[in-house]
């Protein structure tokens, strides 16, 4: 497989645009990115879109609007996951050598209050079809198997929102306290308001360039080291993606796909300077850094307190922001993440900037069962 | 890129399904297929499923029915192209050497009446936001301009009613006569009841599989000889893939697809043994004749006087009764028209056979501007 660097990336601030169609909210980043990457649209040879509900060929639609070219454009659905496959894909045409310039394209305009409701009935048999309460029954099982504490969930939110407020494009900019976060509405206990992703919308662009072309682009390219997309393993109708070891009989999907991708990278995660990963709850951003072997199993924990998630810390965890305070567009957020490390990687990203980053990796887990993580590389 | 043969096809009859979900209904045809090709499930490398409107990782649920492995499972949206668009990204990966064995699966539950509505405000610049009245439109153009008939347009659908009989795997099985569609209820003038596509469910499937390696599970390998896909070209804000060449500035983006597979292939129209081609409405059927170069501009309304679309004709054009007869749930579509051009190459259409046919194309519009095209050859 050919080299893949990403040349040009741009996104909208995260946010509510109740007056915005998603082709005027889309194709925005679209543009950023192509002046980004110092190429006309002409150049783009092919087009991934990743969305959950904004209709038939919503890609047509929004690259209509920088002048449609018969060119192939294919709309992406995968759960949380959309954005980030619709990235692999681009990834993928490119190093097999069927593409030299893809873009990726990653958005949504949320329904108000849709994605609440789980969309597969087999989730019953746990006795919710409530996200919320999905999450909340993956975290009480980490707090009974290792004791693990309200607090230090609250923490994970904390640092969320305390990296937001760095991140002009986050869609909540104010820090909260420990106590703010635990005194906040009980959604599904443990989890509170403020544990969890708002709802809002979105979009986030990238341009993908074979790496020996890239060189007309960009002194800089950030290279796709791995890519790697991994769907549930089912265990008696229950999909236990999000359930990592606490169904023994199936390993952690996040835990398979970011195998997968350290062993394409041949990197380990003691490798990374910086990762973005998939908090739609504070809760689960701790149990992640377990399945991504950040940490070992039952040590998230300690991860937050000793401060080495944060920003100045070992392995900085979502200085963007995270779903918590960037927001969670859902088709938008695989390709933001991307954004992220790639703004991260060249360093431009002022306050919340890791200093020295050259290697990141953006892990994005769908509720329906996806997985999909890549790592990139300077 | 390397040759890719199809090796295994199933479908499920079309027709209304009201009390199967989604889940249940489609992976009927992906365990069809399975054994069609002489394969188990554990062999698949990676999915892509098309749809429209099965809701949040609709291929993960559904392939689960199969027992998930973890593979890549890519949902795909792009109108009523999906599950062409879905074939073709298998079809890529094993050509392009990413992987050897592939499902392609379409499917859908229609939203009963949902379909008719148009998803773009911009189609109202032409007083319509119907689907129906904006191909009553093209019709009306076709009429103005090449002296076209009611009674010609209404010939394709007693063609498409006639094969449909012949088809098990048809939704209407009930011949129908050229009054019989003039009298049926007013659409959209020129468009009668029975000139229009019906709402329905179903499923398709297709296992991909590198030439190289077909010959390990069959002796009749189908070769996919051409994949195309383009999307819109815009003019002042109207996609004109269906208009055609009655906006003179733009190509339609039916022939621009079309010209493409035939270079691939290295083959031209008059190669052509069979074609399934996406009547969605019957006016839309013979303007597409022209469009795919089956005949000249204007000379649609001749071939279906003359009988050289029906089967015992010089060209035989939805042998399955096209989407008419067969039935139109979008997502599955695509992969239908796949699966009957297959099982027409093998031989085994029975009295809907066309005898000693060799080189089948499948062509599929979407009103909201993607065309695919696929050439498949033995």
């Amino acid at each position: 497989m050919r080299d893949v660097a990403v040349i040009g990336v741009d996104m909208t601030q995260f946010g509510r645009y109740e007056d915005k169609s998603i082709e005027e909210l889309a194709v925005t980043p679209v543009i950023g990115a192509l002046k980004d990457a110092g190429i006309q649209w002409k150049a783009v040879e092919a087009a991934y879109v990743g969305h959950e509900y904004q209709g038939l060929a919503a890609g047509q639609r929004i690259l209509a609007g920088v002048g449609a070219s018969g060119i192939p454009i294919t709309n992406i659905e995968n759960a949380c996951s959309a954005g980030a496959t619709a990235f692999r894909e681009a990834y993928l045409m490119i190093a097999l050598g069927m593409y030299d310039i893809v873009l990726a394209l990653g958005c949504e305009k949320m329904d108000r209050g849709l994605i609440q409701q789980l969309p597969d009935d087999t989730w019953r048999t746990l006795g919710t079809d409530l996200i919320p309460s999905q999450f909340a029954l993956i975290a009480r099982w980490h707090m009974e198997k290792y004791g693990t504490t309200r607090e230090q969930f609250a923490k994970v939110a904390v640092k969320a929102h305390r990296n937001g407020v760095l991140n002009p494009y986050a869609q909540y900019r104010k820090e909260e306290t420990v106590e703010e976060v635990l005194d906040s509405r009980m959604i599904s206990d443990p989890i509170t308001l403020l544990m969890c992703c708002p709802t809002g919308d979105g979009a986030a662009a990238a341009i993908l360039c074979s790496m020996e072309k890239a060189g007309q682009f960009t002194t800089n390219p950030v290279k796709v080291a791995a890519s790697a997309l991994n769907s549930m393993i089912y265990t008696e109708g229950i999909g236990t993606q999000n359930f990592g070891s606490c169904i023994p009989s199936a390993q952690s999907i996040i835990t398979v796909s970011a195998r997968e991708a350290y062993e394409q990278a041949g990197l380990g995660p003691e490798d990374l300077d910086v990762v973005e990963l998939h908090d739609a709850f504070a809760t689960s951003e701790l149990i992640h850094y377990e399945e991504l072997d950040l940490c070992k199993a039952g040590e998230g924990g300690r991860l937050i307190d000793e401060g080495a998630v944060d920003l100045g810390g070992r392995i900085p965890v979502n200085p963007s922001g995270g779903l918590l305070a960037k927001g969670h567009p859902l088709g938008a957020t695989g390709v933001a993440q991307i954004v992220e490390i790639v703004w991260q990687l060249r360093g431009v990203c002022g306050d919340r900037q890791v200093e020295g980053a050259k290697v990141g990796l953006a892990e994005v887990a769908g509720t329906a069962g996806v997985n999909a993580t890549h790592i990139l590389t300077r």
